[in-house]
């Protein structure tokens, strides 16, 4: 089991219909909208502090604006009363929101990061936390990521850019956890 | 060719010798210093800016600590007069540095970066530069990183963890671009 602060925050990112939209191609972790809801169940019933972050994409064909269908929350991941919301435009939940600040107001100093997806938004977030002084834990069972094609065209599945994208993160920005082994 | 602006400002990272630390393991692209250099003489040939990052760990067995050898610049990659000199303790080149205030105050809103490592604060600063608004150029054959473990033990060659490193920069981040295509 992973030692947490009692006052860990739940951070949820870009749990969005949107990601839904089949252009984004083959997606790996089929369970992670489960285990996100897992997540919120247990933070919720411990009382614990959450935040929800959502994409307001400013791209013209995006899914993910604020204008469209896409923008709304998976029903596994709706914010209840009391739930941080913030919206960011672009990958990193701490650019353009009140996140840092919120996050020092209150004086925690840990996160646990969860959601959409694995090698952009959330990689970029936990970066960026782990820079700015946080402590992140990533629960790798509750993000996933879609297939890319790499710069001389060679393809990639979902699964090989999720458990690189881990690789490149574990150890340096957070370290990577199992569900099962978090628990506030 | 690319075309870039004509004030594109040249950024290169952690280019120290502590990175030949044989702790660090087997690197990729032993051109990247070689490839810094032609990037380097071709800015200063047409005095374009250029800004040097260096990294001063605040790990204690670090070779990138200020206080070790491992500190000083790579001999392919010595700042000259003139040229900004900015030193992080994180990953991200904007944190704790002047670097984004910097391009504000001169207008310069795209970055050509190269340097080490690409996984890691070649990622997170072109990540962070992107987010915060400029235009990024990544040079592939201009970084480089090294091998490192996977979450579940499992072992990722140097040129893998790069190769995926810039999938996914792509297109979200950064435009990634060889050497011979950039000539500001």
């Amino acid at each position: 089991m992973v030692e947490l602060p009692s006052d860990a925050v739940l951070v949820c990112i870009d749990m969005q219909t949107g990601f839904d939209n089949p252009a984004y191609g083959e997606r790996n972790n089929p369970d992670m909208e489960a285990t996100v809801a897992e997540l919120l169940a247990t933070w919720r019933e411990g009382e614990k502090p959450i935040v929800h972050i959502r994409h307001d994409s400013q791209e013209p064909d995006s899914p993910l604006r604020s204008d469209k269908e896409g923008f709304a929350w998976k029903p596994e991941a709706v914010p209840e009363d009391g739930e941080l919301v913030l919206t960011k435009r672009v990958n990193s939940g701490f650019i353009g929101t009140e996140l840092e600040s919120w996050l020092h107001e209150n004086d925690y100093s840990t996160l646990v990061v969860c959601g959409l997806t694995t090698d952009h938004c959330v990689s970029t977030t936990t970066r960026m936390a782990e820079n700015l002084g946080f402590e992140v834990y990533l629960v790798e069972d509750a993000v996933a990521t879609f297939e890319r094609e790499g710069v001389d065209g060679e393809h990639y599945s979902a699964e090989e850019m999720h458990r690189t994208a881990l690789a490149h993160l574990n150890g340096e920005f957070a370290m990577v956890v199992e569900s099962e082994h978090v628990n506030p």
